[in-house]
């Protein structure tokens, strides 16, 4: 009976081994707060410098290849009418993660929102009104701290899931990748190397696909067995635990990564964010933006390549037309002209076209033909 | 280099070996066919008669605990003008189903829709429009066949991770679910018992929560060692193939099913559908539901039980009202006098409590007192 098992543990006292990693973002948190300190004993007024992380201090670095921040810094003052509150709420977060790593736990961003929430004492204001009054908090610890929000112990929404030729060490489990069946390993969202290790792999590639019913048909092929490959997937915009997932297997393990995304202006909006990183959170491209990733389909010129018909094209809406014009004037497409040629096709065409429409061929074209043939020729854009 | 594994396969050549199951599914499908063409033969006017799943042939059935079909049947007749297009797509839809059997394969409502879409020759007509023109008929051929989706070799959107204290043999791969690290195994969308088998399980009972990111709490704990269980989630609203494996835990291995989900009208409704199937789809509540699963929480009186501040409740919106009016009338929830309770008083608290608001007391709040407690108490709601 389940009824016999429910007794109370102690956990929360146990002793905790922190690792490397977190020794360091413990570390920074301290000195911040400790700078704090310091200031107040001298007598000043205590302020935090928060590198600023508004659109005009976001470039695109060409020789890194990534998004990234300048070095415009805004400060905030405790003794500043209009900032008081953020400066307090600032250093509320930090305090909050210090209290995670030290008790070695994680949580997510709603979970910290609901651990730091509370109504001031002798006031009625409350730490903050709601989530959306504590995201960017926690995106300003990020970048004062110089830590991803996976070391500050927060994780983000956990989808994706993962098969192949490697095997991981998953917080002391061995997962083969290899012997996953139908579901696979459901990629976590905190994957920084202390929690996963990889240990062996025979991959020769990563073949990273949008969706979650396209991973299906390849997994349920063997693909990444005939092809000696990795197969992920993000459930759309992959999650941060994707991106930073690929960006090891791409950094440590030196395995090309190539995207299978829909053509149309999502697909190229997603393999954006993972080669280049994201506009709105660009301190976190360093660690998760992959340069050299390759997107190998679909192409606008794969409805007369592979001899689509009209019955699997879907009509670009207004809101499409202005996206791609949009997306084609992005620093990292504009002077490239295979892009500049790719969305002016799909433009031209009027139509986008799913990864799924490539059963319309066969139900396993896309897996025996279309992603070999790509591979075969090297067929990529860039 | 990848581009030398580059050679094409030819899968779908080889030689298949059916499972029972399938064989029984594709008597059925063929066995429609045979009865069209006798009755051409015979020189009459071929005709479907398929279960009606209007809500008028819904109902709730008070012996067997979930909702169910009636008898209601609707003929759909070839040469009738207003019938003869959904005629065809149901034998269309049918056949793409055999050719899927057939080859051993699997694909999503989307794939089957690219499959079979296509303009039909000598014509302009389009077999489908769209999607939203080919789900119905997939759903009538569900019910005409008696059989799910899954037995028809279709799968849903893949959403939800397993661990615990289950071993089992996912397409031949042996899953130990206790040695999943932090990841876990990703649940497939088809779970039927010739792609899942349950080998070794050492689980008293299965706690499923509403979001991933309950669950990588749960998890982190190790809670389903400690409790000896099995710890699901399926994303917010579970799909298919969690609904469907949650069944099968409870009617093969005779577990209990506790769900841990938000005290709001959301959370009423995902345990609804888990417990009485829901009223779209009532034709698979014989295989889906689990009328025996119980409510852990969080329950309305959880604000007072656990000391909770007003910082982390959420007023209700008038849509959560109206929302919570309509659940308390649900045959199945009106004449229980708890849940009657729970709902009024809800209603009366006037704010909702998700299970992330645990949080406020502790962070593992969640997994040291409020689950074992509600497990030491066996209070829950039915």
């Amino acid at each position: 009976m389940a009824k016999k098992k429910a007794t109370k543990r102690t956990t929360s006292n146990k002793k905790v081994q922190l690792s490397p990693a977190d020794r360091k973002t413990l570390k920074s948190l301290v000195g911040l707060a400790n700078d704090i300190v310091k200031t107040a004993d001298r007598g000043r007024a205590p302020h935090l410098d928060i590198p600023s992380r508004s659109l005009s201090n976001v470039r695109y670095n060409k020789a890194k290849r990534f998004i990234e921040m300048g070095s415009g810094k805004n400060r905030r003052e405790l003794f500043n009418l209009s900032q008081a509150k953020s400066y307090m709420q600032t250093v509320l977060v930090s305090s909050g993660c210090k209290q995670l790593i030290e008790q070695d736990k994680t949580t997510s961003i709603r979970g910290l929102y609901y651990l730091l929430k509370h109504t001031i004492e002798g006031v009625k204001e409350e730490t903050f009104d709601d989530q959306s009054d504590c995201d960017p908090v926690i995106e300003d610890a990020e970048v004062m701290l110089n830590s991803l929000r996976e070391e500050l112990h927060l994780y983000a929404q956990k989808k994706g899931d993962m098969v192949g030729e490697i095997v991981l060490i998953d917080r002391g489990d061995e997962i083969d990748c290899s012997h996953m069946g139908s579901g696979g390993y459901g990629i976590p969202s905190i994957v920084e190397p202390e929690i996963i290790e990889f240990k062996e792999c025979d991959a020769e590639f990563v073949l990273h696909v949008e969706k979650d019913t396209v991973w299906q048909r390849f997994n349920e092929d063997k693909f990444w067995r005939t092809h000696k490959c990795i197969l992920t997937h993000g459930g759309g915009q992959p999650p941060r635990g994707v991106r930073r997932l690929l960006y090891r297997l791409n950094h440590e393990l030196k395995l090309p990564v190539y995207c299978l995304l829909d053509n149309d202006p999502w697909g190229y909006y997603i393999y954006s964010v993972l080669k280049q990183g994201s506009i709105n959170l660009a301190f976190e491209s360093k660690r998760m933006a992959i340069p050299n990733a390759r997107y190998m389909g679909l192409r606008s010129k794969d409805y007369e390549r592979c001899g689509l018909t009209p019955s699997v094209t879907i009509d670009l809406t207004d809101t499409d037309v202005k996206r791609a014009k949009q997306i084609a004037k992005y620093p990292w497409f504009e002077k490239k002209k295979p892009w500049q040629k790719e969305i002016q096709l799909m433009l031209k065409n009027g139509f986008k076209l799913e990864v799924e429409a490539l059963i319309s061929k066969d139900i396993s074209y896309v897996t025996e033909t279309y992603v070999p043939e790509r591979l075969e020729d090297q067929d990529f854009l860039d």
